[in-house]
């Protein structure tokens, strides 16, 4: 593939390389790339924002993840915040810090991840800002989506016996960074090693390519079922659940036996000779939704497919527990992906 | 002053104290921080969405820049965006990559900046997101604004024979700029160094502390008079208005002799051996608005107080040029701020 120096487009050539031909898909859209700002119209529908900052060596290592796949997650992982308030995501903007050993191809690469992404959820790029960075890849995306003013779905709707469900299945994602860091570590720097990845492929793709939950929320809406609280997982399912529980000041019962994990999951998990609950509870970047429902819609739910329930909502001096499989009640921690925390 | 380690905290625990008093201020602010998005209604007024991405290094120097001025300009450049596309600003979501050698204690003086800016131009800050930074500083910002439909200028309205304003003065920021790092330079690493900054405090303000014109966007309106087309000067005059010719489609003509350029600014440049008309033309990070205005409405500008008239706007083919103070043209060219040209 020829390589194209950034320095022979500068700033604007670069943009216009990147975003000359982006058309909007969304009637909201009324102005996108190409003014100080861009111009939305929703109609009277309530505006949502959410906003995601990616740092190389941070949440990404270029090492193994493919420039086209970090820009589809990119997109995705905010598109997944705006699901989880049961809204559309319309409109992004993307900032990028980019590093001098960046090429042009390198860059349209990422941009069309980013825009398969926005193609197949249908959401317009209507902006941003691009930089030199000295250090390393810089992303922040912005997404803005729309919802009914009587639909939103926030974190703090629980209620006592709610029914607690999840979407797909845990820790998977994980699992694949597992896999793809113990390959990086094996790697020689020569050009023929091959990577063992035969029958993982499930756990990279969740790594690597993960979707947002747009169907659950279709089949919610199908069903007319309007969950009382909803969340995304992105730092593990315990830290999220933990975010509804606060939230809504209830506590909750989640049982070790109905957690849904997938079979590569469980059998890598057991390769690391890990606790594959933990790695349910604790994987981060799911982008599962979780969320509650009333007990009374227990029928409708088995309407909706893919789905899993898992526990349900108590009182708050409860407290939040995993029931173990042995009948035992552990109290539920925010081990999650904590980039802050001491290691 | 007590320094407070981040990892004492956590992620959330370091949200919630940077945070957890932000009460709305904007009747649009439906929710502010706290769930996946936040939730914004303009009632039927067309939203506007701006980002800016802010690395150490390239837009900024933590050796002079003190956080509490960084959270400001930050916030204040964005605004700026809002602003020139005439509408207001009313909400910002700010996303951080926090380097290891920062304490809870550099955070809040950047988030007391950034409150300020918001309490003064009275936005809200409704989400964001944290993280740690392998490397430098990492600051993005995304503005949500709204404006009337029938009111919002773009870049691509001016006419031939409309008359060039420029608010303000130009090229003190960039003066400013080249004055601390003159000053860095000098300085020998001991705590007892004095820079030389006498007389010289509207240079460091221009570049430390920049304002959006909201009050020239107040005044045009109090008279009932609508730009053309309109911009923000932050690539520099020369950058910005070929900008506006460009997607105008028309030519310009502006004089040297009617370009605003305070007397620091003169006195600087002269110290720097600087021509102090290329500065005020390439000089970045002046925040002024440049807009057009139909030559009818000449007599109303005089209303209008801090604009001055600086040029118009010709057919295409006559191009993009300066009138020296000799009567000479000179072709405008984009020699602003380009991160990514080759130095």
């Amino acid at each position: 593939m020829s390589r194209t120096e950034i320095a022979t487009l500068g700033e604007f050539g670069l943009i216009e390389r990147l975003t000359g031909d982006i058309t909007p898909l969304r009637g909201s859209t009324v102005r996108g790339i190409g003014d100080d700002a861009a111009i939305l119209d929703y109609s009277g529908r309530r505006t949502l924002v959410t906003t995601d900052l990616l740092l190389e060596g941070i949440h990404f290592d270029l090492v193994y993840v493919p420039l086209k796949h970090l820009g589809y997650k990119a997109a995705v992982v905010n598109f997944s915040d705006i699901y989880a308030m049961n809204g559309r995501p319309e409109q992004i903007t993307v900032s990028l810090g980019i590093s001098k050993r960046f090429s042009v191809e390198d860059l349209e690469s990422f941009y069309s991840g980013l825009r398969l992404a926005c193609e197949i959820y249908g959401v317009d790029i209507v902006g941003g800002d691009t930089t030199s960075s000295l250090t390393g890849f810089t992303i922040s995306i912005t997404c803005v989506g729309s919802a009914d003013n009587n639909k939103i779905v926030y974190r703090n709707g629980a209620r006592d016996s709610d029914l607690l469900y999840v979407s797909g299945d845990l820790g998977a994602s994980y699992m694949g960074l597992q896999l793809l860091e113990r390959e990086k570590a094996a790697w020689d720097g020569s050009g023929d090693f091959q990577p063992d990845f035969a029958s993982k492929e499930y756990l990279l793709e969740r790594q690597l390519k993960p979707e947002a939950r747009k169907d659950v929320i279709k089949a919610l809406e199908e069903n007319a079922i309007l969950p009382t609280a909803m969340i995304d997982l992105s730092d593990g399912l315990s830290s999220d659940l933990l975010h509804i529980c606060k939230q809504s000041k209830v506590g909750c019962q989640v049982y070790e036996e109905r957690l849904p994990i997938d079979y590569q999951t469980a059998m890598m998990a057991e390769t690391f000779n890990m606790n594959v609950t933990t790695v349910a509870l604790n994987g981060g970047e799911d982008y599962e939704l979780l969320f509650t429902v009333p007990l009374t819609l227990h029928e409708q739910m088995n309407a909706v497919p893919g789905v899993h329930l898992i526990g349900h909502i108590t009182k708050p001096e409860q407290g939040c527990y995993l029931v173990t499989r042995d009948g035992q009640e552990m109290q539920l921690r925010a081990q999650g992906w904590n980039h802050l925390a001491e290691e």
